[in-house]
């Protein structure tokens, strides 16, 4: 069987998971230190999402880890189903997240211009947060393409 | 081959095809009739992604019902590629404006309390245009993982 680059069990698919738990560890770190971010229900959404998107990606990841040392294939029908119905689910929650707290984001800096009015307001923490976050949602459906890929071959 | 549902050329795909032209269509529709919409980035994406998803799936439903009357089969290679790139980008874009739009909207009803503050900015209408975008999200979802599914079979 060919095995796609980012497939679970190889570094590729090791690195994949840490980028993904990394960016969405540091999108949930820079939000956090921001002022003022738990009076808007986006950003909160934004901080769960990258928090199921960073424990998924540590568990896959400590079994990808698992997987490389007793050299053990994860490429069982049942693994690669649950992998892409997980893999699915939380690209899309990332998303939908980071898209929603962009939408807000770009209403506080050019729509309402909340930014220049209320200048305690951490704009830049927010958007630094949302990119990692988009970071973060690239590298999850790069690996949600691979599995779904993977899974008429299993 | 097995046919699955929703595939390109079957009624089934042209029911996709249309429901998803006609809640993208809907969602502008409102969005269109809401006084102060284009104040708002995020409503102006929403009406440019779901102008965009409105023509992919006319254009689409359209190749379906000619391959009907004509009884040609769609399931080649090249095309199903074309699909499958297309219906990618295009849920992809729906998704992110739908959530971008749901982002401002829930901070308009329940964060900042516009809706309460300024009675003229028409808050119902701007939830009815993205629970219509959301369906149209849904529909072309349907559509990119049956298509996705296809490709390797073709």
């Amino acid at each position: 069987m060919k095995v796609l680059v980012g497939s679970p069990g190889t570094v590729s698919g090791l690195l994949l998971r840490t980028g993904q738990c990394l960016f969405a560890g540091a999108s949930i770190a820079v939000m956090v230190s921001a002022s003022g971010f738990s009076s808007y229900t986006a950003f909160c959404y934004l901080i769960a999402s990258m928090g199921l998107q960073a424990l998924w990606s540590l568990g896959l990841g400590c079994l990808d880890s698992y997987a490389i040392r007793m050299k053990r294939d994860l490429h069982n029908p049942v693994l690669v189903s649950l992998f892409v119905v997980g893999d699915w689910v939380t690209a899309t929650l990332s998303l939908a997240a980071a898209c929603s707290s962009a939408g807000v984001a770009v209403l506080f800096a050019r729509d309402v211009e909340f930014c220049r009015v209320f200048p305690l307001l951490s704009c830049s923490q927010f958007e630094i947060s949302i990119a990692f976050a988009f970071v973060a949602w690239l590298l999850i459906a790069v690996s949600s393409l691979v599995m779904f890929w993977l899974l008429p071959s299993v």
